[in-house]
């Protein structure tokens, strides 16, 4: 078998078989296929695309190149959810506990990540002592006791993800769906999950811009799971304007706990409801999904969500005295409000305008190797379509520096103000085969 | 200025511009741009193409990436020769002389190269004593003296190419008509030439194995050319079956002092009066096309076109005797004639099947350090459309190995008798823009 003919069969829009497939996966991962030849075919496959069966053997080949997280010695069924990423995104920080509030077992692996906040440990670790760390042994030990953990990435997972994914990121083939399906697919794979709910965001601050291309991802990944044995669903969930109101670390944990309180931003609250309730009926709890969905708004009032925070916060060195009282959170030293300049309705709120000015404040990583502020970002009090008079504090900027001029001129490109406007829906499509 | 902007911009189909093509090239060429990149690129103009105005600056950004070779001290119009070449063909050692003969001056720059048989100098080494090893001013003063000389190729001409080249032949993208064209026309602008003729091959034994795109692959080029200020014209012509009778280097040989005395077979002698009549047309020369072929076949019967081939083999070293009897020249241990099984006419000879077997008995390179056997060949006896009786010879075989079953087998695949056949058409088109 040589490569350069399998390049030639895909040029030629042919499907390639699962041997061709995984010829070709190892033998990257390996170094024996050069990068120049995978540059090639990854254009090739840009261009012709990916059948459902070289999707999955695509999957699968890159499960096997690296080591895979066996979880098998949790009990249930272990249902994992993603987020294809967006900004103010504090779906996991509830999802989390209020899921396991239930008895659904989540063992979750998270990373940090690069982007407009840190990912979700660099969020948890706002809370004092609160550490990823764990062994194996103690992660599975913590799931099996209160249902949920939260473990660092470790080990040597799909490692032909990770090197293709540098490649294509330098080759202008980050876009394209059968490489971006097995990519997420393969992480969730290798991580150990039984079944798994995305959460396709679509939107100006999400990857997938428009609602179309975020349907063709999720029905490509849904698909991919079902082939590979793994139940899958997707929720398509709008991300033009942040999520819920918080964008920042700390901020989004104070959000975090709001939500478990049952006072959370009603957007986030209904996405979390919405997902969560997928994630409960995989799991085979309660009869149905609109069952599911009263047992967790249940949850969120009757205190028993927060409770469950609280336990695996501890559980991984956490000072759930900041849970209790958020305000011993890491705060910034200015508040700034921005105020509406004229009357009428907030039209838009530029998702990723917003992410890129959190950002200049230090709330994300630019480079891998960036110090995260975990105090500052900023805190919306207007979504779109809300009344607003001339005067009202539209958002709050929390800040380590006094002057902030250009974040202030960011703010201000992502915010619009018109005579009229709608609420944008939040979920726009539920995706289940 | 980065080259994944250009990808994705080439990706969606845009036009790239002269400076951005010239990013490209020269960054390639000096390593900045890593191959991964650059096999990207060439896949995205695979699929996406380039019009003229980047197909012209990509060749003359090829022809800048290294030396190029001043023919100016040489008088009058330098218009090379290029064939895309095919199995027995024999031009260019008729041409050089043959044109040369009126007083149009031949800086021909030759190669071996890989194929069936050898290239021009392999073949002109047949000629005991014949070297190309020249000096650049002995070279030109060659050609002002005699209006013909023949040199190896030396200095770093197009290095961008070279590297090009040998990243598309590993990467699925060397079928790219703007690569093609941009690859052939930035070697002859960079070896010195005021105009080019083209002998674009189709059919079987030739790259292009379709009329369709042998056409485009003409117009790509003469298109080039005029944008560039070199005044290009090309020929489309069969290379379905061989050109000629023969295929090996002193067999050729042979042929071309043939028909340049004036008993050349037909095909090959209406190629050489077709595309040097435009050569001696594109130099200036005679009134009008038909003038200068009639010139052309004149110095072919009456002694100059073989005499000049005397003249410039001599001033390379060359010992004549071999040009007046060719029997001097290297011959083969073996000769075995294949002989018609069955009464007919000749349907189909496969040009490269003829090709492979010639190399089998060793008158090609496989790799660039094969040896190459000058005396072995094949010598067709009769062409396509020709009748042919039981026990007619149909070729001989030149041989230095008694026993070539291997070979006869694939002499026989590429030959077909039927009931009935049609002579193939030479030349199938002329483009002049």
């Amino acid at each position: 078998m040589r490569i350069v003919d399998l390049i030639t069969k895909k040029q030629h829009g042919e499907a390639l078989t699962t041997e061709e497939i995984d010829f070709m996966i190892q033998g990257f991962t390996a170094g024996d296929i050069p990068d120049y030849q995978m540059s090639a075919m990854a254009m090739a496959i840009y261009f012709k695309d990916m059948n459902d069966q070289e999707r999955s053997d695509l999957t699968m080949s890159i499960v096997r190149s690296g080591e895979t997280i066996d979880l098998s010695a949790i009990h249930g069924i272990k249902v994992d959810k993603h987020s294809t990423g967006g900004v103010g995104d504090t779906t996991t920080l509830v999802l989390a506990p209020l899921v396991a509030s239930l008895g659904v077992p989540i063992a979750k692996m998270s990373g940090r990540g690069l982007g407009h906040t840190g990912g979700t440990i660099d969020k948890l670790e706002a809370i004092p002592g609160f550490h990823v760390e764990l062994t194996e042994e103690k992660f599975i030990e913590l799931v099996n006791k209160n249902k949920v953990a939260v473990v660092g990435q470790s080990g040597n997972l799909t490692p032909a993800d990770k090197k293709l994914y540098a490649l294509r990121d330098v080759t202008g083939t980050v876009d394209s769906i059968p490489l971006i399906a097995s990519s997420i697919m393969s992480k969730k794979i290798a991580s150990g999950a039984d079944a798994i709910v995305l959460d396709v965001k679509t939107g100006a601050g999400a990857f997938m811009k428009t609602t179309e291309d975020a349907r063709e991802l999720a029905h490509a990944m849904v698909k991919i799971g079902k082939m590979v044995g793994r139940d899958t669903m997707a929720v398509i969930s709008d991300m033009s304007q942040p999520l819920g109101f918080a964008i920042g670390n700390a901020l989004e944990i104070k959000e975090a706990i709001d939500t478990l309180n049952g006072h959370g931003p009603a957007d986030l609250v209904d996405l979390c409801l919405t997902l969560g309730s997928q994630m409960v009926h995989l799991a085979g709890v309660g009869s149905d999904l609109s069952e599911a969905r009263a047992l967790l708004e249940e949850n969120l009032t009757n205190g028993k969500a927060l409770e469950k925070f609280k336990v695996f916060a501890a559980s991984q060195g956490g000072d759930i005295s900041v849970i209790e009282n958020p305000e011993l959170l890491p705060q910034a030293a200015y508040e700034t409000e921005v105020l509406a300049d004229r009357d009428g309705k907030l039209s838009q709120i530029v998702a990723d305008g917003l992410g890129v000015a959190a950002m200049m404040l230090g709330a994300g990583r630019a480079t891998k190797d960036s110090e995260i502020d975990l105090a500052v970002g900023l805190v919306l009090h207007k979504k779109v379509g809300d009344a607003v008079k001339k005067g009202d504090p539209l958002l709050t900027i929390h800040s380590n520096q006094l002057e902030i001029p250009e974040v202030e001129e960011k703010i201000w490109e992502s915010l619009t103000i018109s005579e009229e406007a709608d609420p944008i829906p939040l979920i726009h499509e539920v995706i289940v085969d």
